[in-house]
């Protein structure tokens, strides 16, 4: 299992803070309204580049050692995680290569560039692409960053729900996102190490949910009628590690529709006025569809990004 | 000259600060790259109801007397002024009617009602539906809750910066959307009570812009040729109170381009995924169209209201 603990999550935390925003977390009257309870929104969207990823770029990248820092980096990815790598890379002056596949929107691939790293476009979909950056990794040494599956990842996305903790106190239900599992992984064992008693669950989309039976069947299950997603930052297979750790921190996975996902973006835009992903609106989405008994409870839902074309934003808000 | 002065706002703190959020304060790095120095954003957009409003409204409602409290209130607005009206009497318990032109949109409308405040629709303009709201003071005796000319309306608006420097200190530059001119005097005077090296400015767009005139030969000049403006929250004329409170603790006036407020907030939804109405984007206005030297200064922008129909944001933006 991967070897990653609350004390790894204060460590994170300890480094990462002087580079990072502490990020709005506010009370959502009209989904308290409408859900009862107290609903609150941790708005991870306001962090630099756009979106959570940055802790877990920042967390790696503010640790390496002088020999490693030399070398430099390299990673995979097509979107939030790329941006955060070059972001932290610029912040520390060391160079990145960011691999991406050819399928990337031209729209990230500037952001990489802005942030002033190396861009190679590779293969059609994330596997090639990774297989290139191993590939460059084993070649040129530079320390690979991993976007979901390392300790230093995971420890880091954990200090999301802590400052909602230090903040807030307990909540009952923790909802948070999930792809590869580093958020989820880290958001639960953040909340259990301290109050044990709050619930915390996984959420993805109907077009993509290889999460759902890896976790009730405590098997990999990667065997997914795959389809697009407006979620896009959830997408694709997953790999044992991270599911071998939420089978002992997380209580459950949630499965939302891509309709009410679609919907919670609208609705978020009209209530808060917030552009929001649709990867983050699966948190509301499961609100929504009263995936569970939220009345009297405090519920924490984690808005992870904002990364969304506006030309997207526009067609599902209008 | 209206009777109000820093006291006041510390005492509007006292009595709103249990029903409103403390709103996010967060730096721009977009900002600051672009103008130097360092650059924050208030965003008030996320208060409830949408708008800073809300806060003189509250101080109004919360500080009445048993006998005031049962005879309720009357106000004017077709905006963001009649939606906190009607939430703080909803949160208090009390009866509100609330007078729009007949020119007032339907959504805004809406919102009135679904806080449960009676709505007389009446009159071409805001001056009919005013006329028509001190009649049903006289008869009623309900309390008139005015926008901006009122002691108690602009102590509670500078509680907005007040909460910033108690946050962050000392800026060298504040900017802040100026209509009536109740968030502009209080912000001004709370800024300079405690900092008085601070320098605040009121903006307004070309298509409506009384206040350069008026505060710059300081003597009141509603003859502008008005024009429909995307700033609506803005428009229309002044009255004398405001502008000799002004002139006494702000600075300067600046009147920006309409073209460069709707583009201000389409940045603001590209940059910072947040939806804002132009009314508050014309403090990024002044940053793009670079009225005063930003550079090596701290400066806090005020991000007022988030209140923009999705149809007339997603014409700016896409």
């Amino acid at each position: 299992m991967i070897e990653v603990n609350f004390g790894d999550i204060v460590n994170a935390y300890r480094h990462i803070n002087p580079y990072i925003q502490e990020t709005p977390l506010i009370t959502s009257e009209a989904l308290s309204r409408e859900f009862g309870g107290q609903q609150w929104l941790k708005l991870e969207s306001f962090q630099e580049t756009g979106s959570f990823k940055l802790r877990g770029a920042l967390n790696h990248i503010m640790t390496m050692r002088d020999e490693e820092l030399d070398k430099g980096v390299v990673t995979v990815s097509s979107g939030n995680h790329a941006k955060a790598v070059a972001y932290a890379s610029k912040l520390k002056g060391i160079s990145a290569v960011v691999c991406v596949p050819e399928s990337s929107p031209l729209s990230k691939r500037q952001g990489i560039l802005n942030y002033g790293a190396e861009l190679i476009v590779y293969g059609k979909d994330y596997a090639m692409a990774e297989k290139k950056a191993r590939e460059i990794e084993e070649k040129s040494q530079r320390k690979f960053v991993h976007s979901y599956e390392a300790a230093q990842t995971i420890a880091a996305q954990g200090t999301i729900v802590l400052e909602c903790l230090l903040k807030e106190g307990f909540f009952d239900i923790i909802l948070v996102p999930v792809g590869g599992g580093g958020l989820l992984c880290g958001s639960a064992m953040a909340a259990k190490s301290i109050f044990p008693d709050t619930k915390v669950y996984g959420i993805q989309t109907e077009a993509s949910a290889p999460w759902y039976n890896s976790f009730y069947n405590r098997e990999l299950d990667n065997d997914y009628p795959f389809k697009p997603s407006c979620a896009d930052g959830l997408q694709g297979e997953i790999g044992w590690p991270a599911v071998e750790l939420a089978l002992k921190w997380v209580d459950g996975i949630l499965v939302v529709k891509e309709e009410t996902t679609k919907k919670a973006v609208k609705w978020m835009a009209h209530e808060h006025k917030l552009m929001i992903e649709a990867s983050s609106a699966t948190t509301l989405a499961a609100l929504f569809e009263q995936k569970l008994d939220f009345s009297g409870k405090r519920v924490l839902s984690l808005i992870t990004g904002g990364n969304i074309d506006l030309q997207d934003f526009c067609q599902f808000c209008c």
